[in-house]
């Protein structure tokens, strides 16, 4: 179960056996099904959470009950109510497995702890969160300046298997675009498809 | 010039004297005048800048020359197109000095090494990207859920001192609403404060 996580670590940095023991002692494991619940609004956030399996989505939900997807995560991400993590508040997310899924937790305590007794750790998530900002900024700017098609042919060359593994639905949310509008969308892309296949 | 670099470093993590400078010598200095840029799209975003003074803003060009401000930084904040930056890839990013401007930059080889040789700077790092993702994972739930006087009335309260010092054409685009939207809201909102008043 920490051969994903050691492996995600190594990737970016150098991590000796000490280091890997130590840091196991850090973690809980968790086990959710489909459709249960890390984490709902009102809550704090205890945990970030590494996924060794599965695939979860965070979502927030306003007040005419419409959800606003935040983020998917798939095998190797890691998800929380971020801002509700790091400062111990109350989340404004929900976090729920779409499939059966595995994790590696982490509370704030303890994450704060293994990053001063194992300090490559800090390397490590500065260079996850500086890829996560490379991507966001990026979302930002698709968000705010494309239009609903754009929006939708970029997410889909960026993220080919998501198409394929999630429901068109909950892509339109991750969007903030109406699912009859990625539906017109995928028809137009498809009906463009058949006549450039003719 | 240093010394609003140094304090903004040593209020999240130690510095020793020796590290400070090493540190300096990592950095060249740069000042623009208002107005004048520090990047333009399709140039490689050579340099990551802490202000230490001034004020500036990062903005994309749609296809219709339509400006989206990604970000304003003040004295005490980094800028950068941080794609480009990161990946040195060609830039998608403006940036301009609002105010008269002082900069310290950093050319990306010389980031990776002062973080090599001053590992605290990764823990620095880590902890400043950690909270920019807080932000901007807060700007993304406004941006897809919130209706316009939602999402200006939050910016407001949040960023006081930005509604006094930018003016309110770019707060508008950085909001993604148009300039007559946000001149609507604001005159709901003194009209809603006349009354309370009374």
């Amino acid at each position: 179960m920490f051969d994903i996580l050691f492996s995600h670590i190594q990737n970016k940095v150098d991590l000796s056996d000490e280091e890997k023991t130590e840091l196991q002692s850090f973690f809980i494991s968790k086990k959710l099904r489909k459709k249960q619940y890390l984490l709902q609004e009102g809550e704090i956030c205890k945990y970030i959470s590494f996924v060794s399996k599965g695939l979860l989505k965070s979502y927030f939900v306003d007040e005419k009950a419409n959800e606003h997807i935040n983020m998917f995560a798939f095998e190797g991400w890691w998800i929380s109510d971020f801002n509700s993590f790091i400062h111990q508040e109350k989340a404004v997310l929900n976090i729920e497995a779409i499939e059966e899924t595995e994790l590696l937790m982490i509370t704030y305590e303890d994450y704060e702890n293994m990053m001063l007794k194992i300090p490559v750790m800090d390397r490590y998530f500065r260079i996850l969160y500086q890829n996560s900002l490379v991507t966001k900024d990026y979302r930002l700017i698709v968000s705010n300046s494309f239009t609903a098609e754009e929006k939708y042919i970029q997410f889909a060359k960026k993220n080919p298997e998501v198409i394929q593994r999630i429901p068109h639905s909950l892509i339109a949310s991750y969007l903030g675009l109406a699912p009859e509008t990625v539906s017109r969308i995928r028809r137009k892309i498809s009906l463009q498809k058949l006549d450039s296949d003719q």
